[in-house]
């Protein structure tokens, strides 16, 4: 079978993905995508590439991956309070294995359906397993949420539980043991690592109301660091609040650490000032947590039972910086 | 030095490239880009990925490599008749090495400027060598070229010349001898390969004068047969009028061979009505040739001498399908 016949039997599983949506004027098929933008709103894009070996082991379920693919641009499109439209796939792969490609594709088109986001263009090549994403949406003028608009006196939230990405990597890699676990409880974990879910509904309820949002990726004190940095200012977190799901709850010893520094939990860190507190309890009601306050000092203050804590850890640093 | 340093080592290379449109809004440093999209136009997307050892040769400069990453975007953005406005970059580096990274980012920033187009966010990762452009530009409503608009009687054309890329390529293959030909003749094949210049000012001109266009990097007749196939007619192909540059025109038994069958030139092949062949003359003097005419019949029909002529080559299929 010739290279360009292969590639013939990739596109059929995509094709699928295209969606209908009346705002592609052209989609696959030609040089360029041609796309038709909303007056007054601003185009939010964001490009992200999953390396194997590096952001996921070789054995992972493809339609999984095919699901995290996508659902780590979706999540950079919360943060900013986006609605997502288009995406375009950069797919390199070291063959052409169809059970591969179907059990991909089906995870990446059901996210795709969820979010109403159609595929619009792509690349495919041989090489070393390697997929790159870019998300398109939308967002009013002016109405972002950036990093960079967060003042002293501002409430600084998480949604849903952090930690369990980071527990689940820990217990793949046997840095930690399962045996306290329940099946129901280690199939949480590793399906919050897998196959996270981007809180793109939380995000566009936020526009508005938080004055700075940003998505964990590389964990809550990096992530929170970050608007830290962009908005000048620091952070006094009460470590009581951080919320962890059942399962993390479990290893006592761990949680607050993988809370605080492991990455992939592809939730929300936002702030927001005290006027919205009323309405966040009520909009929001079990989906956030409130885990501190902005203060005027730079970097992070963590207190327990009142009392301030001096934390060593560091941050989870893997090779991959979004630029 | 730990991951997150060296990376930021990385963003240095490219910060400077963000270059100051007035339509960027939020550029590099969150969690997406937020752009101003022109309103009356239409975006024109496409993305392109280039692996070591497929696309390019391992020991190829730089920043020759920086350039050609850029040009090929822009060449389907020519190919669309649509002006060049911002990139994303996904950048997997097996290691930081800062003497590659300067010069690629150098080749990369010349091209940019150049066609004033803003590098807005990225996403650097470790891994196997591959590099991934998501080109945007704009192009006004309706008004882009396709692939599916050639009419019978029109007339095709080529701008600058074709095969030069194949034969630097065969050269470096050593499928072809260099012997015949002076080390400037040489340099130009090279840099043909190396450093292809997009076609986007011709792009640009062409728009309602065009009625299909497409940018030869699969080779004439594969790109050529895009169209045909697109736009559902055939073509009658003069060979006696094939362009080839003085280097390649030195190699007469091989040049038709890869004029028509080799990739990689990002020249535009294009289709025009008969009412445009003297603005055509006019405007694009010494910039294009016509090389033959669109038929009812499917398929591609070759003369030379007026002879009718049997062809058995097939085009260059490299394992990269765009999709």
């Amino acid at each position: 079978m010739s290279a360009s016949s292969e590639f013939s039997i990739i596109k059929q599983y995509f094709e699928h993905i295209t969606d209908t949506r009346h705002d592609v004027v052209v989609g696959i098929g030609d040089d360029c995508a041609l796309l038709q933008c909303p007056t007054a709103q601003q185009l939010a894009v964001s490009i992200d590439t999953l390396v194997e070996g590096i952001h996921f082991f070789r054995d992972v379920d493809p339609e999984h991956l095919g699901h995290k693919s996508l659902a780590v641009g979706l999540s950079d499109l919360a943060a900013m309070g986006a609605t997502p439209a288009w995406f375009t796939l950069a797919l390199t792969l070291p063959d052409v294995n169809s059970t591969w490609l179907a059990a991909f594709s089906k995870g990446l088109a059901e996210l795709a359906k969820l979010h109403h986001i159609a595929l619009v263009g792509g690349d495919t090549t041989q090489g070393p397993l390697t997929i790159t994403i870019q998300v398109h949406g939308f967002v009013n003028a002016r109405q972002a949420m950036r990093r960079d608009g967060a003042n002293r006196g501002d409430g600084v939230y998480v949604t849903g539980s952090v930690g369990d990405a980071g527990a689940a990597l820990a217990l793949k890699q046997q840095t930690l043991a399962s045996s306290a676990l329940s099946t129901q409880e280690l199939q949480f974990l590793y399906q919050r690592l897998e196959r996270p879910t981007p809180r793109v509904e939380i995000g566009k309820k936020l526009v508005g109301i938080a004055s700075a949002a940003i998505d964990i990726s590389d964990g809550l004190v990096a992530d929170l660091g970050h608007i830290l940095q962009k908005s000048g200012v620091g952070a006094h977190i009460e470590l009581d609040r951080l919320p962890y799901s059942h399962a993390l709850s479990r290893f006592t010893a761990q949680r607050e650490q993988l809370a605080l520094y492991s990455g992939d939990d592809y939730e929300l860190c936002y702030t927001a000032p005290p006027e919205h507190v009323a309405w966040i309890q009520e909009q929001l009601k079990g989906q956030c947590t409130r885990i501190g306050i902005i203060t005027d000092d730079r970097g992070i203050v963590f207190t327990r039972d009142q009392q301030l804590i001096e934390l060593t850890g560091t941050g989870y640093e893997h090779f991959s910086h979004k630029c």
